[in-house]
């Protein structure tokens, strides 16, 4: 028996020719109208796509969404507008559907006009190829990522890439995009999450919010924070099913915190997922932030070295007060758990075990000041290959 | 008729182990007690030598700097106070001074304690090395810096590597290291500028800051801010001249910004001094520090890529609101200007040609949001160099 994703939503991902290779336009549709809440980029400057699409949401209901990648469509100008609109505009009518039910995004380089040819025989070659299979959709939103996130909740389990429960029938799906320009302030990247549950009397926008502020709001990548970001969900009640609150908001919640480890772990050019937990002081979110953010820990983390100086200077530069006689802290890599710096005092360690403990492909930095509250943040390493990527990345 | 330094100073800079090639300890003398003024890191995990010195600076007076490269001496608890301490009093010892008029600075590796027999043994040797050329005291103070980094000003001209005014004399010397772990939020590295002004009845803190202020508080190479930073002016008033308080705060300020630039510069891995300029809103400052921080704004830089798109969305995830359509942004590289984006629209250019002029060593990104105050900071590009520096380096 195969996973089964919500009920009455279909998938379509085509290649228009906006990327060389690669789908580069997809699209999701309910068979109903679906109940629609987003969140979006807290950049000034900002796509035409992310005001049309939180305009449209702010009614509360959506049918729709029409995506395409190799191209944000940002900076554009009043063309860059109309263009957004077009493509709304053109999925709707391609679907018989009322424009005002249709969100855009887009992806990728910043500041060209969309090639307009392209993407319109796109929406309607991707109009006839509507499914089941959420695949090509997937493909379609990603650019520099390397794999596609997904993850799935129902029952109390979770299916995600390489852990299919093939026994589980899901209520909440989601997909996403983002390896570069991803920091915490909200949305950080592309990602659509689509529900079968019947969510009346829900409140779907605080159940996205709050399940954001412990998963897309702690993840960072580069510290750049998009013109795009979006993440928007959709609930269209076809499994007729009413949910606990409580377990919706746990759902939804799990499939986020998975995405958005998902899109740390693919950050460019990493080669390892990094948790940074801090417990105690004032604000732990804002001194793990600025470890997570850290260039010097991450290419320590790139380079599997135990460099707790650098993990101590950070968390000493968030400007956030406590006695450094008060730090302990912790390194979990490969299975096994490394003090470094105990209560003040250099730790004795063998630099070299913990070097090869490293080298794993999931490290938690836990770094202790005091008793109190923990806030966790997922965020990469940093090495040669985000350089590479971002300075052969030619405009 | 060489470069004439301010009078009353000597120097030394010796190889005491600590490194493996270069010169590691050094020394500044006075022959008089100098009116002292410093500028310490904001860091809350603070190495012993920046509590020590603020401390002896507080004071008002100064007669000699101690400092060590190769060992940072921070983290290392109660042995690295005595340590410090240690320093600073055999430094008196050898020169027959009072040891709280000695400052100590130490830069290098966290966590480790200092090898006391070596810099016990290369403070003994300095202190008979004593001398007027301050080249190996520069050297001792070096880390992964490439280059030796100094300005010389009085008599309205200045002095610096490559460009020496051979009829100067020189009222006002500084010197610096640094080139990772460096932020604006004060000292950012180690700097010591000395001035053979009689300085009486100026307030060298004020003076100091000020100069601080447009310098090293607006450069950065990673955002990242050292445990050990600090900046220190001393002042004997060797040479009886009693300058124009006017003079004597802008030929601190010319040292100052001098030095901050040829710190930027010689960031780790960078091919290019980028300046970054922010015109108009409420904060330009923050603008300006967004993009020079940016990971993708310098990996562009690196790859000579004229990416403008990338600067924007860095302009706007600062925190500062403004207009797209307000937005006009000019590189300036290679002795040509180019105009990227233009009053809101993206500018036609060539963007081969442009790439061309970015190949230059020093890029200046001139971003007008409007009428007003404009600010700059320096800061370099981010490459390659970058990580195998900080991925490579061990501890």
């Amino acid at each position: 028996m195969a996973l089964i994703l919500p009920l009455g939503f279909q998938f379509a991902g085509v290649r228009c020719g906006l990327k060389n290779k690669r789908n580069d336009l997809g699209l999701i549709v309910s068979e109903h109208k679906a109940i629609a809440a987003g969140v979006f980029t807290t950049n000034q400057v900002r796509a035409a796509c992310v005001d049309h699409s939180r305009s449209v949401i702010s009614g509360g209901l959506l049918q729709a969404l029409v995506v395409n990648s190799g191209n944000a469509n940002c900076c554009t100008g009043p063309q860059g507008e109309r263009d957004t609109l077009r493509m709304a505009e053109l999925a709707a009518s391609s679907l018989k559907l009322d424009p005002g039910l249709v969100a855009v995004g887009s992806t990728g380089v910043i500041g060209q006009p969309l090639d307009m040819t392209k993407v319109e025989k796109g929406i309607l070659d991707a109009s006839k190829k509507l499914g089941p299979d959420p695949v090509p959709f997937m493909n379609a939103i990603l650019t520099t990522d390397l794999v596609e996130k997904w993850a799935a909740v129902g029952e109390g389990k979770i299916a995600v890439p390489g852990k299919v429960q093939t026994d589980l029938s899901a209520h909440v799906y989601g997909v996403a995009k983002g390896s570069g320009m991803i920091a915490p302030n909200m949305a950080t990247m592309l990602s659509f999450i689509v529900s079968d549950y019947d969510v009346e009397g829900i409140d779907l926008d605080q159940v996205l919010r709050q399940a954001t502020e412990s998963s897309f709001n702690c993840m960072t990548v580069d510290g750049d924070t998009s013109t795009n970001d979006m993440l928007i969900l959709m609930a269209n009640g076809a499994s007729r099913v009413k949910p606990d609150p409580a377990v919706f908001q746990y759902e939804v919640t799990q499939v986020c915190e998975s995405l958005a480890k998902q899109v740390a772990r693919d950050g460019e050019g990493a080669t390892k997922l990094v948790e940074v937990q801090v417990t105690g002081t004032a604000n732990p979110k804002q001194i793990a932030r600025t470890i997570a953010d850290s260039p010097l820990v991450k290419t320590a983390m790139f380079g599997c070295d135990p460099n707790w100086g650098r993990i101590l200077m950070a968390a000493g530069r968030a400007g956030v007060p406590f006695s450094t006689a008060d730090l302990h802290l912790t390194l979990h890599a490969g299975g096994e758990s490394f003090v470094l710096f105990d209560h003040g005092q250099p730790a004795d360690f063998d630099a070299k075990v913990v070097s090869t403990a490293l080298k794993s492909d999931y490290v938690l930095i836990d770094l202790k000041i005091g008793e109190g509250e923990f806030a966790r943040i997922y965020t990469c390493d940093f090495g040669y290959g985000y350089v590479r990527i971002n300075a052969e990345y030619h405009t």
